[in-house]
């Protein structure tokens, strides 16, 4: 078993970069914080022997030497970033657990074939950067490094500048390396474990996405001077498409969600009708016909909607991931794992995305989960108990050495 | 007759300063623009003889002395100040057409009785600082100077502390001038005199007003792993109040109208449902009965809506004015003088506020408009002819003599 109490004191002093305004953390991608919790993980990675590696995405990579100079090694993380009013375990328990892998395996003296490389992928939340875990994809390939270096946040600074500037532009080919398998623990970030009574999800499916986002078009116009039937409102438009939104997600239960979390209006003055408004509708569902039906419907009905106002209409998908089925091997081991190690277990499939949803893409890979309180996720207000956190580490020591063999 | 090629060329010259983007002005209230466009103003007031006052809301009163010194002075103005993306003559014209008024005064070397005072409002436009009319507000009385130099830009800057940081804070004491009476030309902003074909606007009310921000507390959540049951989503029951507020005003046609300009969403993120959606509801209609009862049932309804989906709703009203009559023997002067100029007029009431709705409080006070092109302002496609501009400016020349007797 791993050391609990040491993973929760390296989570809390995770914490401490990035402070939110709630209790959580604001350390989003390529920003000053961000380096800063870099460089505190960089130093604990030595301090644990291992070496570290860095792409031309930032993507950290730590090694620990395997006996087996031909095997490939097995890879373990998660990410370090953080959503602007983020929680301190989104994550950040994924890349401090596999950690606390290597931490465990050092104290009780042991050694694997295969190396394990714990890994910080870059901009796994894209909330700074859409989309999300641009790094994990372009290392499978499916995006290239060119249009990841030209993702632009809201003040218009790119990816590419903002790596350069703080200092973690490495050297590495991104993808070059190769995965003999991909472990990634990470809390729920909903409400099943918790409501279940369960310490391990057996992650065995990842829902698909589509980020559609929307620029409406309207007439910049005065609110009080422009008789209604003279608007061309962009604005309503907007209204109605959330509401459709709504609907699309309603009538595809169970199993599937909708919803917009990001609105840009523009001019945004209270007394001019917005000329535009830009928003982001995130669809999911496991099911990859449900998933292909709900965006067409939704860019169907908006159409109709935009047209009835006569508001300009374009659609941008800026995310995408089909559904995910992870590797019946490793999701064995996971099971096998809890079972073993006494920890009340039942499959799931992760709602949210996830580094690993692309790291399955080129290799053996899946997901552990714990549960969090309330199902909260994206919220400052985020929670585990030490005992949470430390049953899933159990079960990731465990697969990571099944897998990596001792 | 005024000289209208004069006019035009200080209306072009004053829309070099904080141009737009789009061939309009971005020269908001208490920016460095607003400070140049200020200093070029005084110059060309100073240049026609007459004498710069600034009171403490950084109100620019420029006085052609009278012949009677126990007169009270004729107030002719309106605003330098512009949207985000505004147009080039909402407010600029009706300052440099006073400005014009006493350059042709000079020219014909007219003496009034009464002294003329050509007046820049400071902060008509509201877009920086809520409410709009802020300076005229506290010089009617309407607003303690506490509570204007209190209001907050996006960024959290104080009124009071820009209005320093641009160097025109004055020292006179805000409503302590009486006036004999105001007049203000402005373009129309509207569609109705240029589908009318008339020159000119006998403006005879205006329309009240109320600004309604709300506030939705939701729950932030991820938009992919939070089941749609277990939502607390603020930013679907912003998408109903905007419908409900489109049929409110439709359910009160003709003759009002409800729209929503401004939306923040937080922390806008594209995979959290906002914690808080703030957005600020415009509603107007020139009857105080129904500007009542469509505040009340948009409070009452968004109430209902944001109950039904667990949402918290609190309204401030950041912006009002009771709809206004405006005196009825400056309105016929204007007439009169359109009629005697030769220009075709109709009775107008203006959609939009303007800073004679609070002068109209304090002293006898009236508007002119001319029209514009498609109705359309608060937009940098804001256009007029040089022939709407001066013909306005000569019933403004006429109407003002007659009431400063010459
Ligand atoms: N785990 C997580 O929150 N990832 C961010 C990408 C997503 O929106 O699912
Ligand atoms: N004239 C004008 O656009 N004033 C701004 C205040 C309002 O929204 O009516």
């Amino acid at each position: 078993r791993v050391n609990g109490d040491r993973l929760w004191d390296s989570l809390m002093d995770m914490a401490k970069i990035g402070p939110g305004v709630a209790g959580g953390n604001n350390r989003q991608t390529l920003t000053d914080e961000d380096a800063e919790g870099r460089a505190l993980f960089q130093s604990w990675c030595e301090a644990a022997g291992m070496t570290m590696g860095v792409d031309q995405m930032g993507t950290m990579f730590a090694t620990r030497p395997g006996t087996d100079p031909d095997a490939l090694p097995v890879y373990v993380g998660s990410h370090l970033d953080t959503q602007p009013t983020g929680g301190k375990y989104d994550g950040v328990l994924g890349v401090l657990a596999a950690l606390e892998v290597v931490r465990s395996m050092n104290d009780l003296g042991i050694k694997t074939k295969h190396p394990i490389v714990v890994t910080n992928w870059a901009n796994e939340e894209g909330a700074r950067f859409a989309p999300a875990m641009l790094a994990s994809g372009v290392f499978a390939g499916m995006h290239t490094l060119d249009y990841a270096y030209s993702r632009k946040d809201p003040d218009g600074k790119t990816y590419g500048d903002e790596l350069k500037r703080i200092g973690w532009l490495g050297e590495e080919e991104v993808g070059a390396r190769k995965m003999h398998a991909y472990f990634e623990y990470h809390i729920e970030q909903g409400p099943i474990l918790e409501a279940e009574n369960k310490q391990i999800g057996v992650v065995t499916h990842c829902q698909g996405l589509w980020w559609l986002e929307f620029t409406l078009t309207g007439r910049e116009a005065h609110t009080g001077s422009t008789p209604m039937n003279l608007r061309v409102n962009a604005g309503l438009a907007m209204g109605r498409i959330l509401e459709m939104v709504q609907d699309v997600a309603m009538s595809e239960q169970p199993g599937a969600v909708g919803g917009v979390g990001q609105v840009f209006f523009s001019p945004n003055s209270r007394n001019v009708l917005p000329g535009k408004v830009v928003f982001t509708v995130d669809i999911r569902t496991p099911s990859q016909e449900k998933l292909d039906r709900m965006r067409a419907k939704i860019e169907a009905e908006a159409a109709t909607i935009c047209e009835a106002l006569g508001v300009g209409c374009s659609v941008e998908a800026v995310g995408h991931f089909d559904p995910v089925t992870f590797d019946p091997t490793l999701v064995g081991r996971v099971r096998d794992a809890a079972e073993r190690l006494g920890y009340s277990h039942m499959n799931i499939i992760s709602g949210a995305g996830h580094d690993a949803c692309w790291a399955a893409r080129v290799a053996p890979s899946t997901m552990i989960m714990c549960p969090c309180v309330g199902g909260l996720s994206h919220n400052e207000a985020e929670e585990i108990s030490k005992e949470w956190a430390s049953a899933g580490c159990d079960v990731l020591l465990h697969a990571v050495l099944e897998t990596a063999e001792v």
